[in-house]
Parts: structure tokens; sequence; C-alpha cells
């Protein structure tokens, strides 16, 4: 959509997107997959209405129905190996979930918790027994399971749940137990009316002895009843996600075989010895639950695409809604016209398309790590930081992106039928499930932390202390390793000590520059923190909770970091051309709108002059307008199928 | 709460509150119609459940019972004559409606409607007549009505709609007519199911002449169904709020007598003559308006107290569940006992306070303009852009602090029974009713810039300009005006260039010095940009469009100032104690955690060091741990009944 009357002055010419083209980029290898998923939206349309309309559980059926519907077509089983009727291909199935997020998002969490949850449990941390047993079932939605994990005296702390599982030798049997109402297992998904089975997350107890979390399967439902010895509650109406069957269990001296442990790795022989392969018993539970890293990045992805279904009905909303007398002639302006309406929008349209890049990276990093028939701890653990830290910033961005978009759509943005209720509602606990975010952007920090210490220090034999909850961290810390750290941030720039005042705003060298300069700052500051607290003798886990904001920027500011190297990157594989120009835009509004925000910051450690912050604020709103023309495109190349927008009224 | 263990070196002592003298300084002069309100909503609290329980009708039929039976007891007509069977106190309204918020906000919003909005336009539109044959049956709500002003086609643009409403000397009658389908009434709250009548606005037309917006009562719906020529349409569920049933109405012809004008600013004469004591057609327009301050004060205080409702779950939840081992003997760590966590939820408990005195402010001077007898125009305009300031400030603070407070009780606070969910969907479209907040805050601004032209330039006989949509920006923003400004900013400086570098943190004149410095520089150099566009050729209205984010900002530094000096004032007439020092570490909070959130554009005006905005960081943890030691008091001095907070497992 050229322009010409908005053309600024100096040359720039306003980019003409060819939106076909341009969706295609954005759908990337993943185009066939995402396209099923967009028919089978479409096809299953009026379960938006069905989520106002039905009671509670008519609406839990309705979308059981519609998953199982979906099941058939091949589109939730992607991530299953194809001898069990999977697709064989874990990439396209994060692919497909991420286009799910277009649609009721019941639809996709019930999807997320039957293939993610309870389907990955049993493919990752289960054997071939379990496979040939279940797999077949699950893929097609006849079996439904859950993911016990969370208790509701420990959410985010999964080491010290108290669910017991104690293994007696005698029926080589594991006699599970909820010990103590804290214990109850809690929110489980499919748990209240769905599920079957459970992969039930324990204290493993062989011979007396403790030997840490494992999961089992075991049955909780039969023939609609709960099994014997398990009792179920109905976690009962929800914020959103009401299609959803949460609820709470509780087993009282449960039985199940030998064999319900999964086994993957641990076992415990029929004479009850214990045994493992992995020896450290932090490593073996981390080992465990970092298979289960594709739900976060799947959150992550389902997160960013949610932002663009509030996203595309702002902004077309605002490209056709007059409002106000401003032109000379009495007509009213378009909405989009508006500088602080550009400035709600456009920002988040930017930082959405970014987001969008660093998922690419990082389904791809997945992709690979779980193609490949051996583990690469390295690889593994880099994908496990993304996921983490891509997770919690996607998700408070699509809390954020949702909020705003309900706003610039005024009291028609509060009606049902204009899809922000639904959105905002059934998002809202992206933030909290699958790792609280403020959780896993400390795992984030803690994971740079070892890196370094690691990296400088040769403590490879040691590495896996990162895994460890209450972080090791007078072996992190040594002062060697807090001078590398600084001398790391001095090598950083790129040359001179006005690399920051002489380089153009619009270079991504520079914003790289800045974003890697603020990680490299805060790290080195908070290790510094660190040490000082661990010098005057305060305990580790003491010391890090009083630093804590500091851990969080941290992570923070290594996430965006990764997102804006992921943007340009891209960019730069990029031919020339219009879409190109036009991510440029993006590409730039994101990275400025990103040093505009902690500006704080950069002024405080001597990086940014006053005068050049307030350069990029007028950077920033040249950039809003130059997006603006183009931003109705930029939306529609997301592709989002009309029926999943319904806002009749607004979208005309 | 003492707690000796925790209390710093430096000799402070952690103050001992006594919650009940807190809590009765907190209700001050309205503690018995708060105390009954309190009452009210125990005795009904069962509504809390029945949002869960009930079909979308049902739900409607019981909150409109539940207002009826409140209604009874006096507590809905404390702003009615008491000649008519009201209370004769505005004051005494507001602060019932500010605690109805503890409760279901439908319940609060459907008051408002009936009492406020319908009610209000009857008693301060209307004169005897309307009076008499209203009042009395609306008082106790035997008869419903609704506030017909709002059409699709604009929302916030009141001047501009397009109801139609013709006089016909004939019949002595109003025709009253829907002119196109963007000027449907929508959103009306009580439309859908309840209303008889409905006070509607539209553009009088009298012998072939428009006399602009005016109000008239018409019946819309008789026994239930709707009146003839009445089209009513459910705008269907809601994010929140589906305890009031809003709608679209239709007029087709419809015919109203002459006595149906709301004739207290203006009338027509039987024989079809047009008028008005008010001769300019702006000023009356304006001055009608005027009369529905209140509407936006009560949302003001509705949205301060549901804020407390989050905090006050958010903040004993996390002053009793245990995360994470922090400490050496293997405990762990109570939530609030973390940085993070302080850093969450302390600066919006302050912000909290701050509100709620400055909402105190707003209601006196309410109070005091709406019992005189006669106007006071200066006085007005000063209540109605406080009101507008302190209503868009003091909803995003609700959605904010509701957000935030959810997430702080992570899982457990996305189940229905722990309040967060209708919490945050009823109180969602507090940042658009009653004013959308963008639209207020840059009323505020304009009424700043005019205010300030008038003071200099003696343009009182133009004053009401500021009434004006597309302001007059060539007559306010003369050079002598903006040259004024600028000697103002300087002016305002306590003494000395380095006033800003020496003063203490903790001292409230270099707070208020601080935001007041902000807010007149702001004022300037949104003036001087103004003046260069006007200078450069530019159209008012487009030149006030292209600094629309300036236009923001200097209201929300106004109203930052205004809050903080209502914070100061209170502080200053209390006497000395334990409550005194209490309230002290909160207004210190709320002003130095303000002046962190803009450390940015303060850094880049020169009114702080880097040196200092960290120290500022600082000072804010430290009052952070000073709170929260006696962070349980100050919620339980806010008085909330225990069966409006729920969450049974969250507050144990």
């Amino acid at each position: 959509m050229v322009n010409d009357s908005e053309a600024p002055a100096n040359g720039y010419v306003q980019p003409s997107i060819d939106v076909k083209a341009l969706a295609a980029l954005l759908d990337g290898a993943y185009g066939e997959i995402r396209d099923l998923v967009r028919a089978n939206l479409t096809q299953h349309a009026e379960v938006l209405e069905d989520a106002e309309r039905l009671g509670l559980d008519a609406f839990r059926d309705r979308v059981r129905d519609v998953v199982v519907e979906m099941a058939a077509t091949g589109q939730t089983g992607m991530g299953f190996p194809q001898a069990y009727g999977g697709g064989g291909d874990v990439g396209a199935s994060i692919a497909a979930f991420e286009t799910l997020a277009f649609g009721d998002l019941s639809v996709l969490v019930k999807t997320g918790v039957q293939f993610g949850l309870f389907g990955g449990a049993i493919l990752h941390l289960g054997t071939e027994r379990h496979h040939e047993a279940y797999l077949p079932r699950l893929i097609t939605g006849e079996l439904m399971g859950c993911f016990a994990m969370t208790e509701t005296g420990h959410g985010s702390d999964v080491q010290a749940l108290r669910t017991q599982a104690r293994y007696d030798p005698d029926s080589a049997e594991f006699v599970i137990t909820t010990d103590g109402e804290a214990a109850r297992k809690d929110y489980i998904g499919n748990a209240a009316r769905h599920a079957e089975l459970a992969v039930v997350f324990a204290q493993l107890e062989v011979g007396g002895r403790q030997e840490g979390v494992h999961a089992f399967v075991v049955p909780i439902r039969i023939d609609g009843a709960p099994a014997p010895g398990v009792r179920i509650e109905d976690d009962g109406r929800k914020m959103g996600l009401n299609g959803v069957d949460n609820g709470r269990i509780w087993f009282d001296q449960v039985r199940v075989p030998r064999e319900a442990l999964l086994n993957r790795f641990a076992d415990v022989t029929a004479d009850g010895t214990y045994r493992s392969e992995i020896e450290n018993p932090g490593r073996r539970f981390f080992t465990m639950l970092g298979t289960l890293v594709q739900g976060r990045v799947s959150v992550a992805g389902a997160a960013v695409n949610a932002s663009k279904v509030a996203l595309t009905i702002a902004v077309k909303y605002a490209s056709r809604r007059r409002q106000f007398t401003a032109a000379a002639d009495g007509e009213e302006q378009l909405l989009l016209d508006y500088g602080t309406h550009q400035r709600r929008l456009l920002p988040l349209l930017a930082r959405t398309y970014a987001l969008h890049f660093a998922q690419d990276v990082v389904r791809t990093q997945l992709h690979e790590v779980f193609s490949r028939p051996q583990a690469d701890d390295l690889a593994r653990r880099e994908l496990e930081s993304r996921a983490a830290g891509l997770k919690a910033l996607g998700t408070w961005h699509a809390t954020r992106t949702i909020q705003e978009c309900r706003e610039a759509c005024g009291g028609a943005g509060y009606l049902a039928i204009n899809r922000f209720a639904a959105l905002k509602a059934d998002s809202d606990v992206f933030t909290t499930f699958e790792g609280d975010n403020h959780v896993l952007l400390q795992l984030v920090t803690k994971g740079l932390l070892t890196h370094h210490a690691s990296e400088f220090e040769n403590l490879d034999q040691r590495g896996m202390v990162r895994y460890v909850t209450a972080l090791a961290l007078d072996t992190i810390i040594e002062k060697a390793s807090v001078h590398k750290l600084l001398e790391r941030v001095r090598d950083l720039l790129p040359g001179g000590d006005q690399w920051d005042q002489e380089a153009g705003l619009l270079d991504s060298e520079y914003q790289l520059a800045m974003l890697r300069f603020r990680e490299e700052h805060m790290l080195a500051g908070l290790a510094r923190r660190l040490k000082r607290g661990m010098d005057q003798g305060g305990q580790p886990g003491a010391v890090f909770s009083q630093v804590q904001d500091h851990v969080i920027a941290v992570a923070s500011a290594h996430v965006e970091r990764l997102v804006l190297e992921a943007f340009v990157e891209r960019m730069r594989q990029l031919p020339d051309g219009d879409e190109k120009v036009a991510l440029g835009l993006l590409c730039d509004l994101f990275a400025l709108s990103t040093i505009e925000n902690d500006r704080a910051w950069f002024m405080e450690h001597g990086r940014l002059t006053a005068q050049r912050s307030k350069a990029i604020h007028r950077e920033v709103n040249d950039l809003c307008r130059k997006v603006r023309a183009i931003a109705v495109d930029l939306v529609d190349a997301w592709t989002i199928p009309a029926p999943m927008l319904r806002s009749p009224d607004l979208l005309g």
C-alpha cells in the first residue's frame, strides 16, 4: 500500500507489500500444516460462540469433541513417531500448536494437555512398553489423559512436591499417596471430567530410600467414575479456559504395577533395586523435566499468535473508525492517524513480529535437539534457557497487547462478540502455567551465571550445578569470574569511547551493541552483588533473594537481546525488496522502542545522553508514522481466518 | 505489627498500627453510610456466586433485585433531595458508591446507571415537573431508567451525536429519530431488559434551527414490551458486568410531549420558540454535561476500592504462602519476604492509599459545588478537571493492580472462587466508560492550557473556549503566554541551582518540587510545540493531534502532582503517632516510586543525576521492606467485609 501523500520529504519511499509473499515468508517451512490448522479452525469456528452459549460441562464436552475431530486430521499428532500413527516432525507439531492459538484457547489448551503434556510425558519419559500401550490411542484422542505435576502447596517448586510413591517389593507395585492437603494435585487439566489416565509426579521411595521425583502412569477414572483410592474434585469455573476441565486429585494408597513407572531415565527392578544411568539426583530430575521443554516453546508461540488476533482487530478497526474532527474540512480523523493511537499499537505490532522470528529460532532448535538420537547437553541447556525466557516475555507481551487492543476498541471491545473478552480471559493464565514467568526468568539468569562461570573457570565437571535450585553461588561468583565478566563488558564496545554517540540510530549494529552492553553490564553487576553478599556471610539463597529484581532484569535484557538478534539475522538473509524494507522498519521500531523503554537504565549507565534519548523518542514516532501506512498489510500477512476475528461491527 | 528482628540499624522504629483507628481515619466523615453499605454487601454476599451460577437473564434479574433491596435501606438515594425521599448529602452518596465497589461490580454499575446517570440526569437537567413525576419512584428502584447518550458512531465525541429531536409546534411534541445506523444508542445499561424510561440525548431542531444536544425523557418500554417506534436489541454477553443489561436503542419518529425536554438550562415554548439563559451553545452543552461530573468521581472512587479488594487478597496470601527454600534451615520463605514480590505489590499499595486521599479531596469538592445554590464557574471547572484526571489514573491503576495481584497469586488466582476473575473482567471497562481515559486526559490538558492563558492574558471573556473540542489554539498559545509559562518553571525551583541535588529524598518538599517541575516544564514544552505548529500554518486540530503524546503526558503529570499534594496535605493534618509514621512511609513510597517510574524524563531534563536516580531505586527498596512489616495491617484497615474476598484457600 503506497500512499504518496504521506511520503516524508527526505527521499524515503514507502514500501509496497505483497501480502501473500510476506505471509509465505512468515509461515516458513510449515505452510502446509499451518494451512491445515487454519482450515480446521474455520470448520469448527462455531466453538467460539459455544464458549458463551453452553453451560460449563456442555462446553467442556464440546471442546473435547473438537479436539478429537482435529486429531483425526493429523493436526495434533505431528510430534509423535510415525510408527504409532504420528507425523514424526517435532517442529511441525509446534507450528500446528502456534497456529491453533488463532482460535478458541480452550481447544488450544486441551490439545496441549492431551498431546503435549500427557502424550509428551508418555513419549519422552516412558519406554517402548508405554509407547505401545498408550501412544496409538492417545494420538487419536480415544484415550484421554492428564499431567499431574502441580500441587496446591508447590506450584513452581516441583522438586519439593509431596505426593509419595513407595515401592512394595512383595507385590511389585508402587503405592501412591497424597501426603497432606498441600500435596493434592491441583489445576490439572483434563482431570475433572475426561482423563482416564494420569501421569503422576511423586517422590519415589525404594527400600526406605528417597530417590526423588519420578513419573508414574496411574488410572484415575474407570467408565467415568474415579478409580478406587482416587478422589477427584472439580476446580470449578475459572477466569477463562472453561472448556478445559481442571481438577484436583488425591491418592489414597493407590497401587500400580512396577511397569507403571515411566522408566526412560530410571527404573526399579522387581526385587526393589533402584537403577539410573544418571547418577546425580539433581541432574536426573532436570533431565526428566527438560524433556518437557516443548510445553514452554508451545506456549511462547501461542502467546505471540494470540497477540496477533488482538492486533489484527484493533489495527483494522483503527484504520476505518473516525473520531473527532482534526482537519479543516471538518471530516473526522481515522483513529490510526492519531499519534497516540500509533504509539499504543504499532510498537506492539513490531514486537509481535520480533517475537515471531525469535519463535522461529527456538522452534528450530527444539526440532534439532529432539530429532537427534543423542542428547547434546549444551544444546539442550541453551534451548531450555531460550524457551523459558521467550515463554515469559511472550506471555507478558500477550497480556499487555490484548489489554491495549481492547482499550483501543473502546466500549465495543468489551462485548463478547468482539473477541477480546475470551482472548483476555483465556490467555491470562499463560503467564503462570508451564512455569511462572518470574520463576522462569530466575532460571534464565542462573543459567547465564553458571554459563559464564564454566566458560571462564573450566567448571565443566560442576556445570550441572545450574540445575540446582539453591544455586551454589560460592562456586560461581569467584573473584576471577567477576573480573572476567567486567572485561567482557569492555570488549563488547564496538570500538572507541564514542561508539554510542556517533552511530546512527537505525544502524542495527548500534542497536545490538546497546542491548548486548546492557545485558553484560547487568550480569556483571549482579555477579558483583552476589559476591559481596556471600563475602559478608549471607546464605546463598538469601543473597539471591535480596537481588531478585536484578536477577529478573538480567534475564529480560538477555531475552530481548536474543529476540533482536533473531530479527536482525532473519533480515540479513532476505533478498532486497519491499518486504525487506517493511520488515526493516519493524526491526528498527522494535529495537528503538525497546531501548526507549529502558532509556533510564542507559542514561544511568552512561550509554545514552539526554539529547540522544530524546532523538530516539522522535525516531520511534517517525517509524510509527511509516509503519502506519502499511499496518493493515502487516496484520493481513498473519493470515488469520476471518471467522476467528468475529467483530462484525468493528471490521465492517 | 512490630517486628524487631527486621528493624534496620539506623534507629528507625517500625510503627505499630492500631487498625481500628486507621480504619476510622480512612472512612472519614462517612463511616456510618460506609458501614451500612458493608452490612448490605454482607447480607447479599451470595450474589458473587450467582454471577457464576446463573444464566444471563436470571443474573440480570438477580442484580436488579439486589439493587432494589439496597435502595430500600436508603443506601442508594443519598444524593437526592430529602423532599423526594433522598438523603440530601451528595458526598455521602459518593462514599456509598465507593464502598459498594468492594462487592459485585454488576450491582455497582447497575446502581450507577439507575441512580447516578438516569436519576442524576432527571435531577440535574430536569426541573420540578420532572422531579415530582419521577424522583420518588426512581429512588426506590420501582421506576427503572437508562441514560441514552452514547451512539455506535460516536462514543467519546458527544457533541457529534446524530439522534434527532425535531419540535413539532402543531402537536407540541418532539419527534425523536435515529438518523442512520451509526446513530443507534449503544452499550446503554438497563436498556436491554429493565428500563421503562430513557433519558435520550439528541440534536434539538426547533423551527428548522439546530440548537445542539439536549436531553429528553422518552418511554422505551411499556409492560415489558418496547414502546411504539422504539426498537431495542440486546448487546449480549460482555467480558464482565453481565448483571447489567446493556442494549441498543433505535427511535423511529417517536413522539414525546413538549414537557419531556429536561429544561433546566433550555426550553422550547409551546409555539416553538427556543429559550436558554446560556447564550453560547458550546457553553450550554458543557454546562449540561458538567452536571454529570458525579459519574466520573464515582468511577474513580470505585476503581480505587476495587484495587483494594485485589491487594487485600494478594498481600494476605503472600504473608502466609511459602515457596522455595532461601534460609539455611531449609524452611521455605514467605512470598512477601521476597524483594521482587514486595516490589510487585507494595508500590501499588502505596499508590492505592495516595489515590484514596486524592479521592477524599475530589469528593469534598463535588459535595461543596453541588451543595451550593449558585454555580461557581471556576470551582466547577477545577472539579471537572480533577474528576476527569482521577478517573483516568484511578481506573488504569485498577486494571494494572488487579492484573498484578492475580499473577502474584499464581494459578489459584485464576479460579473464579478466588475473586480475581470477576474483578478483572468487571472492572476492565472502567477505563472506557464515563469518558475514555485518553480523551479525558486530553480534556485535562486543554483545561490547563486555557487556564494559563486566561490567567496571564486576562482572557476571561473567552475562557469558555476551553469547552470547545477543537481548541482555539491561536488564542491560547500567544507568545506572551508561552514566555510566562517558561518563567513560571524557573520560579518553581525552591531556591538555588542545586536544590534537587542537595535535598533529602524523603523530604516531601523535594518530592513535590520534582512533580511540580515536571508538570510545568512539560506544559511549557507543549505550549511551545503548539505555537510552533500554528506558526508553521498547521490547523489547530491537526497540530494538537501531532503532539498528542505530550498532551497525555502533561495531564498524567498534573494529576500525579495533585495526588501527591492531597497525600502530603492529609499527612500534615494528622497528629503525631504511629499511624502518621505508617502513612508517611506510604507517602514516601508513592512519591519516590512515581519519580522512579519517570526517572528517564527527569534525567533527560537535568533534574536527576544517574547517581541520584540509583539512590531513589535503593530508597524504594528500603521503603518496601519497611512497609512489608505493616502490610497486612494496612490492607486490614480498609475493612473489606470478609465474604467479599472469598478465596477460602488463599486466605486460609
